[in-house]
């Protein structure tokens, strides 16, 4: 157990936007929500996992939506009290903590904000360890954990409880509604108990951001940043470039799109390119697929080491493209078909990172 | 109270698809699923808004989608009660008896097999009058009734409850889930206490679609079966013609469409036309519009004066067109606001049947 204040959101939210791999907002606009929220009503309480009851109500907390859209809409005033109400009237059981449900710039944050409006701790545990674009994409759904109850609710004031028959139905009508209510939403989904939060979430998370953010925020202070940057995120060198083209469209509620990149540095002469649905899903250079979904790519500035959102991609800046290997369960087969690249309609087997690198990526 | 049997149910079903006005279903479909739920559980208990008392919780049971698509899927088993355990768990207090929300071939017999499954009576009474194609298009919105909590649920098990700013908006989040689901959907809304439902309902509905439906039964036993049809109805013949053509585009969960005639008998050599959005729209004949919503636009069998809806509309077919009055609220301005010409995009004012007919139609 411990406090999570001003100086910890800046980091969690950098390392979390990291962590989101491309996708899960812009970290600027989530940091300002939560630091708002703690400024108002005060520091959170992060506990461990051990330190929750087995039989605790832990309830998520999340926008859903397009990243360029979670940037332009506002997030009002009322909508944590009414997902927190919807939820507890459902169960007829109040909620013991908050938790996020995906590391990244906005939904890192929204937790820990809805945490200090309503007095509730947080868990330091999520449901991926990145960030996934769509919402049956979590280890609990490999657990048998049902999405719903799934609470949603928009900024107007308008209201939605779903309960259905798979995690991929919920996703199905939630994203409908998500995009009738303008693009994106609050939502408060897979509520479970301490017991199968334990057994099936991505531990230490919040902790593993404020650590990675921390590291990002000195990392210029090292005498080789590069190398250090690779060393404490344990990430793989993919690629080092300039970008040449954004490609983006936003079609059926998600940000999709392809990032161009000419080789600079060590990469002069080489190309690569990078496909999103709100995440990066593969990475490829000179035509060779070197990363893909699940495992985690991730582009930063070249200087400062900020991770780039694909909603922030930007003609002429210079990226290091990272890989990061995923959380061990999503290499498992039922992972693979939640979240490997077929799943995405990308025509390739998943092979893990590292071995994909060993192979195409030597000499980058 | 009085009860309704098989004979019953294949009058109503007749006759409520002629007050719907083009939409509302299929009243063979509708018809199938009202007799299998009487010849099941015995027959139902109709109530007269009356008999009701005041703080009774009275709910509408109905089927959300486009027409074409409600004659297509299946209704599962367990739709009904699955929305009388979301409604009166919601309220905390049991469900008196349903009604129908308005008139048509399946929306006036579904409420009917609900009751007759639950052991639940119906009311006499809709919101409607007819058939309209949104659901804020209903005279308990003019009363200022909530369409929520609304609760939706499919064939397949899911489940959806809406509370919503706005009927309008009950209707923009419905129609995005209804369309997820396949295009249509069991769904119960409006959910009123019996002084609400006495205030703004249209009374006597059922008891009127059941004497249309048995007049028109027994048509050709009269001399001139055309003049007693306009005489029971109080009718006002548009037009006599065959059918040229039908364009119809199922679009954002809707049956769009316009249907061309060809005169014959007393309008040889002139045209009409049809629009329909689910329900007919307006009818133009020789480029003039003789009639628009709210008021009914209904077209007949030049044989039979069995109704025909927009989904059974067939080149060759020959067909009386009539116009019937709407029920007097919706000539009110909110009403004309809620469901004229102009929200349809019709660039015309509403002006009541009988004041368009006298212009235009004199000779028809």
């Amino acid at each position: 157990m411990r406090k999570i204040g001003i100086p910890e959101i800046e980091d969690i939210a950098t390392g979390a936007a990291l962590l989101g791999a491309g996708g899960g907002g812009d970290p600027y606009v989530g940091k300002l929500v939560a630091m708002g929220a703690v400024r108002d009503c005060g520091p959170v309480t992060l506990l461990d996992p051990e330190e929750v009851p087995d039989d605790a109500l832990v309830v998520p907390i999340a926008m859903m939506g397009a990243p360029t859209v979670l940037a332009e809409k506002a997030i009002g005033g009322g909508e944590y009290q009414r997902l927190y109400d919807m939820v507890s009237r459902f169960f007829g059981q109040k909620i013991y903590a908050f938790m996020p449900i995906e590391a990244g710039g906005v939904n890192s944050m929204l937790p820990i904000a809805a945490a200090a409006r309503l007095g509730l701790p947080l868990v330091d545990v999520d449901g991926m360890g990145r960030a996934f674009p769509e919402l049956q994409m979590v280890t609990f759904t490999i657990g048998g954990i049902s999405a719903t109850p799934m609470a949603l609710t928009d900024e107007k004031g308008n209201s939605v409880i779903f309960e259905t028959i798979t995690n991929k139905w919920t996703e199905e009508l939630a994203r409908s509604v998500t995009m009738s209510c303008g693009g994106s939403v609050s939502v408060s989904l897979y509520p479970m108990n301490g017991a199968q939060m334990k057994q099936y979430g991505v531990r230490g998370i919040v902790t593993r951001s404020q650590q990675l953010g921390a590291a990002i925020r000195t990392v210029k202070t090292a005498e080789n940043p590069e190398e250090h940057f690779l060393e404490f995120t344990e990430g793989y060198k993919l690629f080092q470039g300039k970008i040449s083209d954004v490609l983006r469209e936003t079609r059926a509620g998600f940000n999709f799109g392809r990032v161009l990149l000419e080789g600079i540095g060590a990469c002069k002469g080489r190309s690569a390119a990078v496909e999103f649905q709100n995440e990066n899903l593969t990475a490829e250079v000179d035509g060779k697929i070197v990363a893909t979904v699940p495992d985690l790519i991730c582009l930063v500035d070249t200087e400062t080491f900020s991770p780039v959102t694909t909603d922030a991609l930007k003609y002429g800046k210079r990226v290091l493209v990272v890989g990061l290997k995923c959380f061990e369960m999503w290499r498992c087969p039922a992972g693979i078909e939640l979240v490997g690249p077929r799943y995405f309609g990308v025509d390739t087997d998943y092979i893990p990172l590292e071995e994909r690198c060993k192979e195409v990526c030597g000499n980058v």
